[in-house]
C-alpha cells in the first residue's frame, strides 16, 4: 500500500485529501501548518492558549467518514450570541487539546470520533508564531497579519518563528516512510512556507525516498505573490527544500469568464499563474472547479474566500495516475 | 428484555443512569426535561434559540460507552476567553440542533457518536418555559428564577407553562412500552414536577402498564421543601400523576457528619428528608455516596452544586432488584 503524504494547511489541503480519499489501496496522512492566527482560529489561540485548530479542522472533515451531518456540524459556525464567528469543530479541538493535554492527542481523539480515514497529525507541537521581516527591516508577526499585509512591493527578506518550532516526532515518521509527498495546494507564503521553514522539514525532505509532487498555485496573491509564473513557484519551493521537486501538476483548463471576472475586477492583472514552465517533469490536466463558492451567513470573522479553485475530484484523478 | 425508563433531568437522572447502565438485559430510554434555562444552557438558550442542552448532555455522557476522553470533553468547561463557564457538550448539541434543524434529530446523532447504550429522548419537542404562580398572585418565570427564589413562606399555587407543552411522540412512546419507570431522583421542583406537567404525561402515565417507582429526595431544598418528609413528596407526585406510586425508594443510610455539617450550617434544619412512610409499597436501602464533590474551576455560570446525594451504584443495585 503507498503511503501519500499532504503538506499544508486550510482549504487546499480539504481539496486534495477530499479528492483523493476515495482512492483505493493509499494511506494517507495530512501534515498540516499550525501557523495560524486569524479569524476563529486566531481568537481561540489568544483567548486559551491552544494550537491553531481550523487547518486541523478542516483536513480531518475532508478524511472523515462519518455522516454528513456530523461533517456538516465540524464546519458549523455561530451567527449569534457570544459564540459568532466560531467554528463548532474548531472549539471541539480546543476542548479536546484542553482535556486530554495536548494537541495531537486531542486530534487523535478527534479523528476517532470522527472515523477518520487515514491520519491528521500537526506538522509541528510547538507554538508557531510566524515573524516575516521585509527587505526595509520592518517587521510583521503572526500569519494572519502577513496573509493581510500588502508585501510585494518591500519584498520579503526572511520568513521565520519567534521561537523553535521543531518538526514533531510524528511528521517526520510520516516524511520518512512516504511513497508521495504532495506539497499543497495553498496559499504560498501562509500555507505552504510556514511548514517549509520548520527545523528538521529540510532535512527529513532530503532524506526520503518519496516523490515529491507539486499542483501549482492556480492564482496570485494580490501584493504577496501577483505576476508569479509557474516557473517561479517552482524555483522558490525548491529552494525552501533544496531539493528538486519531481513532479509539477498544472492546470490546462481555462476558468469560465464570470470566474475571471470576480478576480480581475478586485485585484487586477497578474492574478492567473501563467504556465512558462519548460522543463520535462511536468503533467499538465484540467483541475479547475466550476462549482461556486457560496459565502456563509455567520462566517464574520473571516470573510474573504477565493473563487478560482481546484477541483477535488480532478486533483485526485491527476495524482491517482502517480500513486503505483 | 425488560424496557427502564427514566424521567427527570439533570445531576439526578446523571445518576441513575450511570448506575443501571451496567445491569444486564434491560434496554434504558432518559425521557429530559426541558425545562432548565440557568447557566450555560440558559445563555445558549437566549443567545441561540436552541432547546436546553445541559441536562440532555448529562444524560447522554451517563449512557456513552466511548472512552473515557470523549465522556469527558462532554462536561468539560471552558475557564478563559469568551467561552468562559460554557460546557463544551452544550455547544456541541446547540450546533448539533442548528444542523440538523431539530432538537430531538440532534440529540440522536449526539447517541451515534457518542455510542450511548439505550436512548435518551427530550420529554418535549417544544419550548418549556415555566411560569410559576405564587399564592400571593405573584409570578416566577423560568426555572432558574424558580429554582434561586425563596417561595415556600408565599406557597405555590400553580407550576404551568407559557405556552402549550406536549408531551414528545418518541417520550409518550417510551412511557406506553415501559416496563418500569423510574421518576427522578431530582430537585423536585426544577427537575420532576417540570415533567409532570407536560400535556399528555398524566395520561400516558396513566395509560402505562409499567411500575412506578420514586427514589425519595434526600434532602430538601431551602427555600422550596424545607421539613418535607417522605409522605410529603409521595401525596405531592401522586396528586400530579393521577395514580399511586407502586414502589418508594428510602435511603436509610446516615449522612456522616462532614456532609451534614455542610448543609445544616448553610442551610438550618429541615433540610434532611425524614422517613415517615408508612405504606407498605416501600423498599428501604443505603443509598448515599460518599464521594466528596469537588467545585469545577471553570463553573462560573452555576455555582451551586449539592454534597448529600445518592451513589450510583447503590441506586441501581436497589433498582435491579425490581427489573426481573
Amino acid at each position: 500500500m503507498k503511503q501519500v503524504v499532504t503538506i499544508g494547511g486550510g482549504t487546499g489541503s480539504y481539496t486534495v485529501l477530499s479528492g483523493i480519499k476515495e482512492i483505493e489501496d493509499i494511506s494517507i496522512t495530512a501534515l498540516v501548518s499550525m501557523a495560524d492566527d486569524g479569524g476563529s482560529t486566531g481568537v481561540l489561540r489568544d483567548e486559551l492558549g491552544v494550537l491553531p485548530p481550523g487547518d486541523v479542522r478542516q483536513c480531518l472533515v475532508a478524511l472523515s467518514e462519518h455522516s454528513s451531518i456530523v461533517r456538516k456540524v465540524m464546519g458549523y459556525r455561530f451567527s449569534e450570541g457570544s459564540l459568532t464567528g466560531h467554528s463548532f469543530g474548531n472549539i471541539f479541538l480546543a476542548a479536546l487539546e484542553k482535556v486530554s493535554g495536548s494537541f495531537a492527542e486531542g486530534v487523535e481523539v478527534a479523528s476517532e470520533i470522527l472515523k477518520v480515514k487515514g491520519r491528521v497529525v500537526p506538522i509541528t507541537n510547538h507554538k508557531a508564531d510566524l515573524v516575516v521581516t521585509l527587505r526595509d527591516g520592518s517587521k510583521l508577526f503572526g500569519e494572519h497579519s502577513f496573509n493581510s499585509s500588502s508585501v510585494q512591493e518591500k519584498g520579503v527578506a526572511h520568513i521565520g518563528y519567534k521561537e523553535e518550532v521543531m518538526l514533531s516526532r510524528h511528521a517526520e515518521q510520516a516524511i520518512m516512510s512516504a511513497d508521495y509527498i504532495i506539497l499543497g495546494p495553498g496559499n504560498y507564503f501562509c500555507s505552504i512556507v510556514p511548514c517549509l521553514i520548520i527545523q528538521g522539514f529540510k532535512e527529513a525532505i532530503k532524506k526520503t525516498k518519496a516523490k515529491i509532487i507539486f499542483p501549482i498555485n492556480l492564482t496570485n496573491k494580490q501584493g504577496h505573490t501577483l505576476g508569479w509564473s509557474a516557473t517561479d513557484y517552482v524555483t522558490h519551493i525548491e529552494e525552501y527544500i533544496g531539493r528538486n521537486l519531481d513532479i509539477v501538476l498544472i492546470n490546462n483548463e481555462d476558468p469560465t469568464e464570470e470566474q475571471l471576472e470576480a478576480y480581475l475586477l478586485e485585484e487586477g492583472d497578474g492574478v492567473l499563474v501563467v504556465d512558462d514552465y519548460k522543463k520535462e517533469n511536468v503533467i499538465r490536466k484540467p483541475l479547475l472547479s466550476h462549482t461556486v463558492i457560496v459565502q456563509q451567513k455567520a462566517d464574520t470573522i473571516s470573510p474573504l474566500r477565493s473563487f478560482i479553485r481546484h477541483d477535488s475530484q480532478k486533483l485526485a484523478l491527476a495524482l491517482k495516475g502517480f500513486f503505483r
